[in-house]
């Protein structure tokens, strides 16, 4: 038949993955549904902020990426929740041993930043990512991805929303090792870094570090260091360790400031810190995949269709944060205990269940204690 | 072959569904557009409004939907048209005899809300879709199917575009029945219900009623409310029939309000009602396309293409709606004629011609008369 | 095997476009990112603002194109880029001799206006394209095209981003001829019109020409009328030369205004003009790709991929827009010099190099000299 003339191949990946015979050509639609429920108690009494009952459309992305002509990578995706913002927008050249990147990327920071938010998890990511504005920016990088190891370092300027004359430059970098990588084994470990500065900092403000309560996204913010810095150095070291089902993973990082004399800030280059240590369990057999220094999808043994009950997965998290240098009115310590479930019914499709709990220490929201309650239920293709 | 390897169904609705051959995996891009032109006097001596002669894009949508591991299906899309909004934003479990919907979608309300506005008969919906609220809203529903009843819930926050740390919650409820439903003739009936309390509507203010004149889009509203309403409850009676190309269709709906102590308000639970009742006819043999309590596709038998003229359908509709209770500024009622005149070159190509006239009665604007003339031009995929 | 059921052809345009195989239905997703890195000296001390250093997302366009039914083809492309905006969204009517186009598309004008964004020499186009406003408007047209001349005229509101009860109205034209058409020759010629009136414009402001400094686009505007515009007349001529590798383009475009009587101007119907020359080279071969009436994609000969080296083209351009008319803060004149450098990797991909300086004479900027350095990365699918 003529079909022998159809050149075209797939693979379905939620949605299809087309290309070329030849694979000079590729190119497939992606995007995910995240819609959440939260319920959070923000202890009125002390924060003065009321409770938290409200639904929200968390992430709602559409893009599509693909190849041309074998050695150029594209990707670019918008992400319609909240005002909108551009996430991943860029080209790639991927003909060299190390690929080259152009265009909009995350920075090289944090195992918990790497993972796309599609296979964290919790709902939301540690406070560390968070406080310290781990983000995309738009920039150059260079990478070189091993099985065991991998290398990656970038020159940026600012996040595409973000617009003015004078950027500033970031720079960044990450590397990270397995040493340990089996079929059901992995030791991760890595480090990275990353300097700011603000450039011309009266269009866009200086760096501000802050967190949102219980580690929720429709919380307010009880530790809030206000807009301080001009320039900052950030360091981190992470860490993961598979066991078949099980999973550690824990990160440290620490940031230290500069903040214009102008401000009235008992230090000019507070350092600010903060870690968390997660460990989660699927009671059903299937794994956390680890590939090339961050996790990837997890591969349900027993969709929900076919008879079985999905991957049902138990976790628990301790994350702190703490902005207290600098005597400001909202510096202060949070520190956080998460409980979570999450049913996969199938490797397109998890439901989310987190319980919360935070406790700030220092500023004026000293003592206050927010609890609550997030639904997650989250598709993509 | 070694095509014969591909795994790979294809339907073309327009743009094509792709499917894996075991039919595990479905995906489709989808999406509409709809530009208008509007003549409009909005009777400026009793109004104070200007003639309106403009061009819009009055829906410009793009979307996806699929189908993940047989069961789950997911609809994402966006309406890029005036300030933007997310419209379908779901995942749905189907493989229960009841489908479980997460997400944004539309409350189960109204046979002229329910019908997609790719498929409704004239350009704009009846008055009360619009006064009375009517949308998508970010909540939890059940629905059952068949070919000859419905019935669906749900529980829901806002709509995504609505943030405020309290939503308060909206329950909602249709059922209808098709007792005859044949090839060429329908009968339907339906009724619904929806009752909604606002939340901490000092973030979002209270509901508000109100429509726009001659049930054009890019005309003023003469009859408004003003923002009065902390909750409320609503519900409708539906009916339509289908006589081979001859169909007729009306709905009645009543709410009632429940209105602060402290807004100046002659009663304190005002009652507001509105129907409508339309009529249309193909002069080329088609018919309306009736689909699960819902109205779908019309079946162009001769497309311009073929040597045909497309298919040619012209229609009327009577349409009122009394938001008088109150004695606010502008509480009054609207009564409106449309006649329509609509080409459908295909199947998924059509050009509308809308001649509207309103009369105001009571409120500041009693008396005014306002008359225009509309066109669209649409297509979907 | 049951794949010569499948009703599926495909081409590979970067991404895949897809049609049924009597013809009756294509699909193709399309977009391009293209990211910049400006660096600027907006020389300070005549116009009071700062030097540019900043990336920026230029264009970042996602959207589809298709055919429904043989004969209706539509288009729908969102930029989301800056605060975003719908480029295309249009259906055509293509089953007559003549095109009939109804949406949101390009006025008939210029040469380089038409010209895709992603064809054009330098990053920017030439200085009259947006000093006289040449952009998309929504409307309905007509065009005919064959290969040797075009013609085409339309009648337009507003863009879709401009809302207003009155719109005004556009009327514009623009016909064009390749009297010499060969594998490696090309002879252009062409004229267009373009009339305005601004309708109600208290809602949208008058007619506002400028430029911004040395073609890029984040520099400031140094010559600038301000709001002064109730209708204008466009009227352009313009002309390109292909001789393989080698390439001539220029055009000249000259407008006249009319400023209500309450402005203060020196003369209430200003003319404004202003013409550019460039000339570029390829200098591995390629050419040029000239196709009914605007430039198209570049087919490089060798690309990176397959052990060649791409295509790289050199290109310079004189610019030139006189807004001097008129006596008022702004009014002045722009010359600017572009040297570009373009470096094809395929048929897809490019990155730009862009080296230019303007000189401002006349008006509050008299005598400034800005000079710049842009780079761009650039793929489109």
């Amino acid at each position: 038949g003529d079909d022998e003339d159809l050149d075209l191949k797939v693979k379905w990946k939620g949605a299809p993955e087309f290309s070329s015979k030849d694979g000079a050509f590729k190119f497939k639609v992606r995007g995910r549904i995240m819609v959440d429920y939260t319920n959070a108690d923000q202890d009125f009494a002390i924060t003065g902020e009321p409770d938290v009952d409200a639904t929200e459309l968390r992430r709602g992305r559409l893009g599509v990426e693909g190849v041309v002509y074998h050695d150029v990578k594209y990707k670019f995706e918008y992400d319609f929740a909240g005002d909108g913002e551009v996430t991943d927008a860029y080209l790639q050249y991927k003909g060299l041993p190390v690929d080259i990147t152009l265009g909009q990327f995350k920075t090289p920071n944090s195992l918990e930043e790497q993972t796309s938010s599609r296979f964290i998890t919790f709902m939301e990511r540690a406070a560390i990512t968070d406080a310290f504005d781990l983000e995309r920016q738009l920039g150059a990088g260079l990478s070189y991805k091993k099985e065991q190891w991998t290398a990656a370092a970038g020159i940026f300027g600012r996040n595409i929303a973000d617009e003015a004359n004078e950027e500033g430059t970031t720079f960044a970098a990450r590397v990270t090792a397995a040493p340990i990588l089996t079929d059901r084994r992995v030791v991760h470990l890595g480090a990275s870094y990353r300097s700011r500065d603000n450039g011309d900092y009266e269009d866009l403000g200086l760096y501000r570090y802050r967190q949102r309560a219980a580690d929720f996204h429709l919380t307010d913010r009880f530790v809030n260091t206000g807009q301080i810095g001009e320039s900052d150095d950030l360091w981190g070291l992470e860490s993961a360790v598979v066991l078949g089902s099980f999973s550690l993973q824990g990160e440290y990082m620490q940031l230290t400031s500069e903040v214009p004399a102008d401000i009235d800030f008992s230090t000019h280059s507070p350092t600010y810190d903060g870690w968390y240590l997660s460990a989660s369990y699927f009671l059903t057999g299937e794994m956390r995949n680890y590939d090339e220094g961050e996790f990837d999808r997890v591969h349900v043994n027993h969709p929900v269709n076919e008879g079985g009950w999905g991957a049902w997965q138990i976790a628990g998290r301790y994350d702190t944060i703490d902005l207290s240098e600098g005597g400001c009115e909202e510096c202060g310590e949070q520190n956080t205990w998460l409980i979570g479930v999450n049913w996969h019914l199938n490797d397109y499709t998890r439901l989310m269940l987190n319980v919360n709990q935070s406790e700030i220490d220092g500023g004026i929201n000293d003592g206050a204690d927010i609890t609550g309650v997030g639904l997650r239920a989250q598709v993509d293709w």
